[in-house]
């Protein structure tokens, strides 16, 4: 049996970072289904294992901490594994470390396994019962776990129509292309003077081609907003972003 | 001595495929990129090595052709070498080639080395004479170059405000995000029964953070269209697209 805990490296682009050289949040995030998608490969429960049954892991919610952003042309290690297994989700934890050996981040993922013709969840425990024995217990996740994010209202901060680049293999949008237009909606001005510290997102429906989704954006506290992208009246998804300051 | 043609594996990831189960123009774009790094690495003028002397690589035309696009999950080579060197621009030429084997494209893409400072271009003859000496005499690229592109006009097709995730490590808009928003210029029904044959694409200008694009549209012969990307009255970068219906 493989061990419980993956571990895969990747290399940060230098075409691919900001302008601050950095890796941007959509990076680490494909970076992020990269490494979960050898690691249940590997051990069995991967894409292609579960098309068998009809069935796909659709992201649910996230939680992700980054204490320091890897820098274009370095490596980054993201470690992986399975916290816990319910009837209705899987926990993955991940822990990102950079090419000195030390820990930069944290992140928590919570998936549903759905049918793919219902699009409705499957009960975990009872289709695919061997899962449970890949929790590990000995690593340790410390962040928070993804938690209720308000509605936000008001006047939208942006707005973009669904085009053919946010579109998935699914026909929905891409769980990582919400993120990419959701720290869109602040100014580059906020990018130069702060970091994303904490940002966690729930996926709550599904939009696709032509949909036109509204963000609006709440300081719920100092430095934390709700962004919250609608069709119409729904949320699609919500967002909730811990901004730090950079130190001078 | 390195051969001079380098060939590298990449792995099409499911969740950055097109809702065809595709990769995208965008995807294809990175891993020419990252084979074009890779290659200019290993001998001696990549990135890190031209940045001593204030010097970058910058992509100033290119021409792709794809007969097959790679599928979900599967590997994609990309072999890679230089076809010429002059004064101003270097030609680089890739091969596409599936994970059966079968060359599925080609592309053509031609370089300029500026300075960091003046953003002006160097004499890479004077520069780098080296560089001479990796060109390949017995591979071919049996696609036409990047030609010229004319002005299209008439009602903006689309508009996008430059944000954050356009911004690359030059403060300028990335050149792949360039195409990315040039195909969304087409609606899912064009996707749907029709692919892209052939891509070529000219940068002209530089945007950066805030500046509004606006893309202009022309069918300039049956299946073939220009996409003009404007900022006021100014081409950032031209596209053309050739279009080939899908075979039933």
């Amino acid at each position: 049996m493989k061990p419980k805990v993956g571990s895969y490296t990747f290399h940060v682009e230098s075409y691919a970072c900001d302008f601050r050289g950095k890796a941007t949040l959509p990076v680490i995030g494909n970076f992020l289904l990269r490494a979960a998608t050898i690691h249940a490969q590997e051990r069995g429960f991967g894409y292609e294992a579960i098309v068998k049954d009809h069935t796909a892991w659709v992201l649910s919610r996230m939680s992700l901490e980054m204490y320091e952003y890897p820098e274009h042309d370095q490596d980054l290690t993201v470690e992986t594994w399975v916290e816990d297994v319910t009837r209705l989700f899987t926990q993955r934890c991940l822990r990102f470390i950079d090419s000195g050996g030390k820990v930069v981040g944290y992140a928590r993922t919570i998936w549903a396994a759905i049918d793919m013709e219902t699009r409705r969840p499957k009960d975990i425990l009872s289709w695919r019962p061997d899962l449970s024995s890949y929790i590990a217990e000995d690593v340790d996740c410390p962040i928070a776990k993804p938690g209720k994010i308000p509605n936000a209202a008001g006047e939208p901060a942006m707005g973009y129509a669904v085009r053919y680049s946010d579109i998935d293999i699914n026909c929905h949008v891409n769980s990582i292309k919400y993120i990419e237009h959701t720290i869109d909606a602040f100014g580059l001005e906020m990018f130069q003077r702060n970091t994303i510290r904490r940002f966690e997102i729930i996926y709550m429906a599904e939009a696709t081609f032509g949909d036109k989704l509204k963000l609006y954006k709440e300081e719920a506290a100092p430095g934390a907003f709700v962004i919250d992208t609608k069709k119409d009246e729904e949320s699609v998804c919500r967002c909730r972003i811990e901004w730090e300051g950079l130190k001078a």
